[in-house]
């Protein structure tokens, strides 16, 4: 008599992502920080621009010399020298004077504003006529106006983007601590699978799963590590879920969709090490037979053998768990994209039910999300698909045209 | 006098891209695709699976020795064996027999379904009851059912991901020829620019610009090659045009926003071997001062320098041609966040304007687009924006609510 077990709710499982810890971290330099985990936050050391910029090309000015300027009355000013790139000007402007300056020079003492070239005239070698006022500190980047010395600039648990590189540029900080990569370890299982290498005999297909949750694993910014495939040998499971476990932050373990090597994956993972079975059977579908493990601090995920499950579990169990452990703060998933259902979607009370979707341009340019229907085990299908939208719990069904939210693969 | 230019329109500079030929093609391993784009279409070169294979655990059975059955009237069918997981079965199953069977188990000749463990119960070591009639193909992958024989699975222009790992490894094909990934060379300029690593002196500032357009190189999946800075020297900056073009598939320049350095640039490209300029001035905001030229069939653009324009040119107008030059076919780009707009947003005429945004959670759940206001010069106004929203042409602005595309970074 098997033990009894009872499925756990999918929002009971997602709320366990808040128990894990992330990787340590490491210092990485400008220029390979694209895509890594923030494990510290940017905060400036300096105030950039240390010095007031022109953000035009023109002339600098106290603003208050150009008040009342328009074209039927324009101001008359004195220009007394031209500021060049990367010079520091030293004489202090004095009312109703100005100099010539391009976008990026310095403002000399005495001047908070800049004159654009386009609304003033040269009326002879010293004297300019301006058509506009201008307001303090107009066409003009103060001193830390743009990252302000001791502010915090971006916090630790974000994914960081060029603009971000930009920022550590412009403060001069050239390393930053990102988290680890995480490594999680894959394990495929099933008598009848062969290696993809492999010509597969009569009876036997090519391991799929391997190769997707490789994938699926480095889109989320970790690392894989293949352990191949093992079949009906519980002892050989046992030994290599054991040396997963141990030398990955995580593990997956694919296949066993039939009842027999489900039982199997389930004791493998109860006889790790200071093991506990968390999670047995999920509502969702598909993916309902999949396993939680616990040994020590680390995650063993069971995952159903159909290849199109094994992705689907991926996308909407596991990948919360993985961007945890990579450091990533709770939602900052990439939002999704919404679109109007093409036909009418049945669904099951009591579970959550995950539909493949394509997403196609309407005659009026809105998003339509198509259902891509067949069976649960054609790789094809996803292949086809450009994201999954979730028939909620209580949910009987959708209609045709109801919006619905697509998170994109 | 300078030579006269005519501002060219958004669309007319992006219909460019159609000219655009994408790189060679290289061979690639299975495990190494992810994010590359295909070369050349994949088929199918067998039929996936090679024979008709069980989806449930139960019962192979001939689909007409179950019609009919129900809880109140069951099917008395014959166990005539049992088939192991990879095993070819001989036995042909006559009417009224059936073999027990495991997920992913090959069908035995005379068999055209499954019925399922749940819906049958034993009676005696050889003789079990059904209590539900499955209709031919019923909880059975058909041969070739997933992938069929010579059928296209994916054009070629697409990029790659983990479920078309997950073909490739279906169908045994452990390489495929993708594009090249694009070399982009990288130039900065300015007479008041120092490298990230240097302490600027009074005046000066860091190179951001090199480092965000490197970051968005290689989120487009090409190679960023820097060629580093350099300043109001136009004998330098041609001959450093000159190696970038000729080691590079395209050539990136920034700075030179001061009128001075766009016209120095403008002079250096027009210099480099068999050049025209193409465009000279776009009607976007910002942005507007961007060049492109094309030196033999490699394109080489002048971007503004000011950090937050050069990235919205990116965005807006270079991505398309990398993506081309990655070898993606037109129409690829990810979907936008379609979200709603917090405020007013005011907009000339004439011009495509491009606003920075943050999304933000509206109280009922909805994706809200908060526009981020703040001069173009800063990038902590990019370090606060998730994408951006462009106000077309031919609107004067858009209105608190308006339904806002946002492309994301």
């Amino acid at each position: 008599m098997k033990p009894f077990f009872q499925v756990t709710d999918l929002r009971d499982v997602l709320a366990m992502a808040d128990e894990i810890r992330p990787t340590d971290s490491e210092p990485k330099p400008l220029g390979s920080t694209l895509g890594r985990v923030l494990a510290e936050p940017i905060s400036a050391g300096e105030n950039v621009p240390p010095f007031a910029r022109a953000t035009m090309d023109g002339f600098a000015v106290a603003a208050a010399s150009t008040f009342g300027a328009s074209e039927a009355n324009p101001a008359y000013l004195n220009v007394t020298g031209r500021i060049a790139m990367g010079e520091v000007p030293v004489n202090v402007l004095g009312p109703g004077e100005v100099m010539k300056i391009s976008t990026g020079g310095m403002l000399p003492p005495g001047a908070d504003a800049v004159a654009m070239l386009e609304h003033a005239a040269p009326l002879d070698e010293t004297t300019i006529e301006i058509y506009r006022s201008v307001a303090p500190g107009q066409h003009v980047i103060g001193v830390g106006e743009d990252l302000g010395l001791g502010e915090t600039l971006i916090a630790a648990g974000r994914r960081l983007r060029p603009q971000d590189a930009g920022l550590m540029a412009a403060l001069g900080c050239t390393r930053v601590r990102v988290h680890r990569r995480p490594r999680v370890g894959i394990v495929s299982t099933g008598d009848e699978i062969v290696p993809a290498e492999a010509k597969p005999g009569p009876g036997q297909v090519r391991d799929v799963n391997t190769h997707t949750l490789a994938d699926l694993v480095r889109q989320a910014g970790a690392i894989p590590a293949k352990y191949g495939l093992v079949g009906d040998d519980l002892p050989r499971l046992k030994a290599l879920c054991r040396q997963a476990t141990a030398e990955n932050d995580m593990v997956l373990i694919s296949g066993g969709s039939s009842l027999g090597m489900r039982d199997f994956t389930v004791e493998a993972l109860a006889q790790l090490p200071d093991s506990r079975i968390r999670v047995h059977g999920i509502t969702i579908s598909p993916g309902k037979p999949t396993i939680l493990a616990q040994s020590g601090a680390k995650l063993v995920w069971g995952l159903p053998g159909h290849v199109t499950s094994a992705m689907v579990v991926f996308s909407a169990v596991v990948r919360p768990f993985l961007d945890r452990l990579c450091g990533l703060t709770a939602g900052s998933a990439r939002p999704p994209v919404m679109a109007r259902l093409t036909r009418n979607l049945e669904s099951a009370a009591g579970r959550v039910d995950f539909i493949r979707v394509r997403l196609v341009h309407g005659a009026d340019g809105e998003i339509l999300a198509e259902p891509i229907l067949g069976k649960s085990g054609l790789i094809r299908t996803m292949v086809q698909a450009d994201g999954l939208i979730a028939v909620e719990m209580n949910t009987e069904g959708l209609e045709k045209g109801d919006p619905v939210a697509v998170a994109l693969f």
